[in-house]
């Protein structure tokens, strides 16, 4: 946190372990964390869920844009939240970090803390990892879980006939992120020693081409005060820089009796379209359902060359809120947090307000 | 396999995981593979032992040294050995990917013909993964497995009067990597469409500097026939490219009451120096009772400016054969792969035939 410790070539591999173990606590379920040849994390239910997710330096984030503690919120949330989409619990992450000798020491100390915040705030730690050098920073999280006896809530169980129901944010990364690209909104100053960090001033700043979500930093960003009504733009960017996925809603859904879950990750559209596939449905999105902030439309005004369907477009296609999406069966009582915005006919593929919707889909991450 | 069939980003990210989904089944305890969320992966005995590890392009291999299968290989390897040091039995593995745009698709499916070898060998399966696009190939491997009722085997326990054994390989992966370095041995093409291989003649090959271990490839590397005793130093380059850990020895020494276990990654002394810090004792290696292949011996005269030491260096602190090293109470009757090598006593660090060992430690990865 001084940003004068050094690099982590400095400390060496076992000085960075030592360094992060400290500052990433084990969750309850572990009984052997970090140190030792593997981990081990209860099961209790006898059956683990387990995720990874990969998160690159240049392609899911800039170190100029980020915080190291948003990338590490980030890193953990992406995984975290595909574990509450099984319906199960999270118990535990192990973090594969590559990065730069150059990388500076307190650097990995805050991206340590932001994984450890995340993971904390999903009821788990981080029982395991290993460290590697490479020429930009590499982070791969595998988040485990525990059903807690329940089935796990596949993509696959979509009935014609159930209510299509949302928990969490829809849109607002993707205003956040067009924010920031369109420069109507500047990062602030990317803490925790990155090399080069944006001036805090209000000035347009274009990311390099081809390059998907560029972040920023808030500072300091656990103690970030709530957004006051006219921070609502901020609100979307921090939305951005760290995803604050609902993992509680995960298992509620499941003992509710969803047919089927996902995160969205990819848009709403993207990843409803998986769930008609995998269920050989179709979906249907009823627009006037929809959970529009207000943040969102204020951003749409904000922002040069937008139309009025800009708001919408962000809450349809835009990705990494990670909400969690589920199909119910028509008698289930919806507790207030899940916003009920379509239904599972027969058929095919995903329809908004019965018409195929004509926008992108999600992130083809190869192409 | 045709070397013709387009990139990974012509497939797209869900026609790749589509193409390696069909080449890498799951294990038998998995329930939920690849295609939904998360995996879901029986853990009967109410925990789960989890290790991750990476391998990156220009780091740990060269796709112009080693084919795709040995690549995948190494990966599962690395991992799935850290599961059989704890005592446990390796259940199901998930494969994080990320990988230029431009990489082979063919070579992507041999990578994941190689992780699937390794694991079924292992007793598990691939259950799930996530890909990404990067500048060069990065593998984060997840292994999860189950301790089937027993305590987990730590560094932590062993105790003086113990016996410390081992099973596997000693040396031998360091031996082939000095063969190829040396230009002694060259590595045979690289199969399955890396971009410039070597030619199959003998020649002597210089990798980059500061590139610490670089791979080649034996084609076809799943039916390679077993070195004829003038093939043992094409042997040795074999063990260096795809390492074959004993796995079913971990949950044997876990049976027989062993009091501490580690995969031997960083070499012989630096990883018994793990097991003695941990547990507060010092580890005497006796090197009589050390099991010196005579390939190894043939290998170090085959090499220029070798001492007569060269071969009983390798075994002390060449890593990346992964063969497991334990401690036994001298009441165990130890079965004929694990073979004594030395005692614990009082004190502290490691000993070799009672004297402090001046020869290099493990991988310092951030140095």
């Amino acid at each position: 946190m001084t940003g004068n410790d050094g690099s982590v070539a400095d400390l060496g591999e076992w000085g960075v372990i030592a360094a992060l173990r400290a500052r990433m606590p084990a969750g309850p379920l572990t009984s052997v964390g970090i140190g030792d040849d593997a981990a081990v994390v209860g099961a209790p239910s006898g059956n683990v869920v387990a995720a990874v997710d990969m998160l690159i330096e240049g392609r899911h984030f800039l170190r100029d844009w980020s915080s190291a503690y948003d990338i590490g919120v980030k890193a953990a949330a992406r995984s975290l939240s595909d574990i509450a989409a099984m319906g199960a619990v999270n118990t535990a992450l192990l973090v594969a970090l590559a990065a730069p000798g150059t990388l500076p020491a307190s650097w990995a100390a805050e991206l340590a803390d932001g994984l450890a915040a995340e993971a904390t705030r999903a009821g788990a730690g981080i029982a395991g990892g290993d460290t590697a050098r490479a020429d930009y920073v590499t982070l791969a999280v595998t988040a485990l879980g525990d059903l807690a006896g329940r089935l796990p809530v596949l993509r696959s169980g979509a009935r014609p006939g159930d209510v299509v129901a949302v928990a969490g944010l829809l849109g607002h990364s993707a205003a956040g992120l067009a924010l920031l690209m369109s420069g109507v909104l500047t990062p602030p100053a990317a803490t925790g020693g990155a090399p080069a960090s944006v001036p805090p001033t209000v000035s347009p700043v274009i990311p390099p081409a081809s390059v998907p979500p560029a972040d920023a930093a808030a500072a300091p960003p656990a103690q970030a005060p709530a957004p006051a009504p006219d921070d609502a733009l901020a609100g979307l960017v921090a939305a951005h820089l760290r995803p604050a996925p609902i993992y509680e809603a995960g298992p509620e859904a499941a003992l509710l009796g969803a047919t089927a879950m996902i995160d969205i990750s990819d848009g709403l559209i993207a990843d409803l379209g998986h769930i008609a596939t995998a269920s050989g449905v179709q979906v249907n999105i009823s627009t006037p359902g929809l959970p529009i902030a207000p943040a969102l439309l204020k951003a749409a005004k904000a922002l040069p060359s937008t139309s009025g369907t800009t708001a919408l477009e962000w809450v349809l296609t835009g990705g990494e809120d990670h909400a969690l999406v589920a199909a119910f069966p028509p008698s289930v009582t919806l507790p207030p947090r899940w916003h009920p915005i379509g239904e599972v006919r027969e058929g095919t593929g995903v329809t908004v307000d019965n018409a195929t919707h004509a926008g992108p889909g999600g992130w083809q991450h190869f192409r």
